[in-house]
């Protein structure tokens, strides 16, 4: 019988005290609508106690009707030797109006008596007092014991005791966290049923992934009679991170008899996956498992040539039930199969043996030794294909361009422009622009004057740029490869160039991108004429 | 009593399937040299058949003496149908002359009919005669049971079978492969269970991390019995990824009574894997556990607060151990303590409350608000605190500068120049450079420039230049972040520059580390003066 299990996402939480990630008000509230949309149970979104920002968004979110999560807000127990109404803290958690709080304790004895320092019956006191102050408020309140796990293993009785106080106080679940991140998966398991066996109300487990079994020990937990799950959405957090909400989504709806989010919602698995790291202005790790980019990429000839007999070979799901995609790597590993594969989508009569394929794998190797990677960057890749196949005729031509920045003096704003000469069927435009340097300078002087020519030019503009530098060890008179992003605000499609100087593989990369655009509206027009 | 684990690396073989990976010949000799002194036991190195770059490293290798690993070539049974001494893949592991061969077959029947078309019964005969193939030629023989797992939930017996063909056939160990990464860990604990009690030769373990949870299948592997874990040092692998042997070693050197490799190289666990990123040219995914570059980084207040009481408080090991070390953040959830640590280092008289710590903070709260980030870049972090303290005194002021790039015809290459105007204690010198694009051009010019006045800074090298654009929404125009490292050859130092222009950007960080230089050299004369 399919079982219940309530997924408690607390990215916009312990998520933000990972290293590079700060929400603003604005990437909160859009996160929180991604994981509603995705259905999860419980949005741990901040503490409005200690922080203006959180205060302000619990003001603004207020606003939104939830389909499927409940908000909830975050605190710690009251501190110790005063009245629990008299906790400003405390207090200033009613504040978020939120129908869940969450509120944290101390479990084990050592962090009682050294980090907090207070006794351990007052510890107790101050988890029962806190449930209460929040039941008689009406809240649903979930008791996230601190460091259950190593509480348990320093002081087992105690460590019961502070769930015990919790119970006693009102708590609706029993999170137990383990805090450090350094249990292994046994003992998540064989301390999760003592409680489970133990308790009445619904036990939740809260891991991280200091040991890398953050996703494992969580499923331990569930194996252990736990039926609530936090963690963060893509597992960001403090240190190693939390665990992986995503991932373990996966393994219990699609490899167990669990159900975490409704089912027809598993496909946007992916998606919100890269929402939330593109709010979060992180590149979502292409190993992630599910909805990585990679996660379904395979590059060994033989792993490929299995894969296209049958995808259970070497897939332990299909991609397509979460979203993802199956992608195939064109590298020395991968086998001419898979450029095949790519060639034959715009020309569907070439053979693996036809004299254009070994042409374009020559030039693929060519491209790669020069430092191209097209794993990141297929339309650049299809353009070559096109290329090389006769397909492809440029749409204008860039005749010369020159870029000048200037500090005349070292106080100044840096002045940075740039004049360009295209030629469009013979009609010559020249343009000049000034820009936030030299790159964006030649970006607005090209797109000026190619969209006298091609007005659809103007909804394109780009939405990543990233740089890397090839060979660290010349750095800056090292080859860089620039990969751009681009949409027009349906589709989205990426683009690579490779110099040694970031101006020109900028402009390699610009160029391709505004090629692809005017190719698909061609492509479109084509359709619609047919 | 301690027990016993060999750890088996495949970085250079299973590795080298990564998105992004691909190992020179010279890339493979450092790597092989960095896992030997770390102590692992075995290196699979490739497969000479299928690869000529594979072969001319066998062939360079053979000069090389490990002091801990054998080295391992790694290869298929015969094909189908013929005999082994036949096989040409089969014979070309012997060029490779290493002490260890591992051999991987099919121990999924479904895999042996639909993928590799053949019949049960031949492939266990090719799983026999391989193996004795190479016990004929004295090798010490590793039988890697591919999907066996995945064939073991299919078709039990047959699983069985083909571990007993190689048992039959001489194989020296047999290491057990969830090759599709998607078992749970209590499945693997159990099918391994079932191999350890039926077989009386070592059991390895070989995982994938498609689930997330390939560090806690191979401990569970362990804990059924498995003595060999097989996986690659930091993860690289095919889709999410292979075990990562760092963690495991962690895990079960450091938190469990298992010897993975010599007590005293545990401390070897991060330079390894930094150094191991470094020869593949990837950057290290800070979060890993034990030895990322934030795996003992703490950026919430009471975290940090809770640290510096005990530091078991907030972490699951002591960093040192494995030679990382703890971290504090600059960050709005930071508490003012961790800053004050930092000034502290330059200043040990101020205090918390002092108005220059009060300064510090408010001006690094608008920098960070600008798009500064100092948790990569402690150099300019310090000159930050130097100069709002007046311990600073710049060696060099840049007057002004320009830059040129242009292409008069496109199919040109691209010329780049700049000039450059500095003043040191008054003594003005101009120069000019030409360089691979204007950012390089402006490196070359400075130097230039400084050198007469600062020979120190000959030895000086950019080992990374990293760009990170800030605000994607607006691409080429929006602020882009700079992060340089540099070397005199022993010391590496980080600076970072946020501009909306990349030259601008480049500069400032270009500055500030040449600054850290020449402070470094003040501070050494000092020293010596003392």
């Amino acid at each position: 019988m399919t079982k219940r299990i309530k997924i408690y996402d607390s990215t916009l939480r312990d998520g933000a005290q990972a290293e590079g990630i700060s929400f603003s008000v604005e990437d909160k509230i859009k996160i929180v609508k991604a994981l509603d949309e995705l259905g999860v149970s419980y949005i741990e979104a901040g503490n409005p106690g200690s922080n203006p920002k959180d205060l302000e968004f619990f003001e603004r979110i207020k606003e939104l009707e939830l389909k499927s999560a409940k908000l909830t807000a975050f605190g710690s127990t009251r501190r110790r030797n005063i009245n629990v109404e008299d906790d400003a803290n405390v207090k200033s958690l009613l504040l978020a109006k939120t129908p869940v709080v969450a509120i944290f304790g101390k479990s084990w004895d050592f962090h009682v008596t050294d980090i907090i320092n207070t006794t351990l019956e007052e510890n107790l006191n101050m988890i029962k007092e806190t449930m209460r102050f929040f039941k008689d408020n009406k809240k649903e309140v979930v008791f996230d014991a601190e460091h259950f796990f190593d509480g348990y293993k320093a002081n087992k009785e105690y460590a019961l005791k502070s769930l015990q106080a919790a119970v006693d106080g009102g708590a609706d679940s029993l999170a137990l966290c383990d805090t450090n991140g350094g249990c292994m998966p046994n003992e998540i398991y064989k301390i999760t049923k003592v409680v489970t066996d133990k308790f009445n109300i619904p036990v939740g487990i809260h891991c991280h992934d200091d040991g890398g079994m953050a996703v494992a020990n969580s499923i331990m937990a569930v194996t252990a009679g736990a039926v609530q799950v936090q963690g963060t959405y893509i597992g960001f957090g403090e240190r190693c991170g939390n665990a992986n909400l995503a991932t373990i989504i996966g393994n219990l709806q699609i490899k167990q008899d669990y159900e975490c989010i409704s089912g027809d919602n598993l496909e946007l698995l992916t998606e919100i996956a890269r929402r939330v790291a593109e709010i979060a202005n992180v590149s979502l790790d292409e190993k992630v498992p599910y909805v990585g980019r990679g996660a379904f990429t395979h590059k060994g000839g033989m792993h490929i040539d299995g894969v296209n007999k049958a995808s259970k070979s070497f897939e332990h799901i299909n991609p397509e039930l979460v979203g993802n995609e199956r992608r195939f790597l064109m590298s020395e590993v991968a086998g001419r199969s898979t450029i095949l594969k790519k060639i034959q989508k715009i020309a569907p009569n070439m053979k693996k043996d036809s004299e254009e394929t070994m042409l374009i794998m020559d030039r693929l190797k060519q491209l790669e030794h020069e430092g191209y990677q097209f794993e990141g960057a297929e339309s650049t890749f299809e353009l070559i294909i096109r290329k090389n196949l006769g397909k492809y005729k440029p749409f204008f031509e860039l005749e010369n361009f020159k870029i000048i920045g200037e500090k005349p003096n070292i106080s100044d704003e840096l002045s940075a422009y740039a004049m360009v000469k295209v030629n469009v069927d013979g009609n010559i435009k020249m343009t000049a622009a000034e820009g936030d340097g030299p790159v964006n300078a030649l970006d607005k002087a090209l797109r000026e004057a190619l969209e006298m020519f091609y007005p659809e030019l103007k909804s394109v503009y780009l939405t990543d740029y990233k740089v890397r530098v090839l060979d660290t060890k010349e750095a800056t008179a090292a080859k860089v490869r620039v990969l751009i992003s681009s949409t027009d605000g349906v589709n989205e499609w990426t683009t690579v160039g490779v110099s040694t100087d970031i101006i020109d593989a900028s402009l390699i990369a610009l160029i391709d991108s505004i090629e692809v655009k005017l190719l698909r509206e061609l492509e479109k027009k084509i359709k619609a004429y047919i």
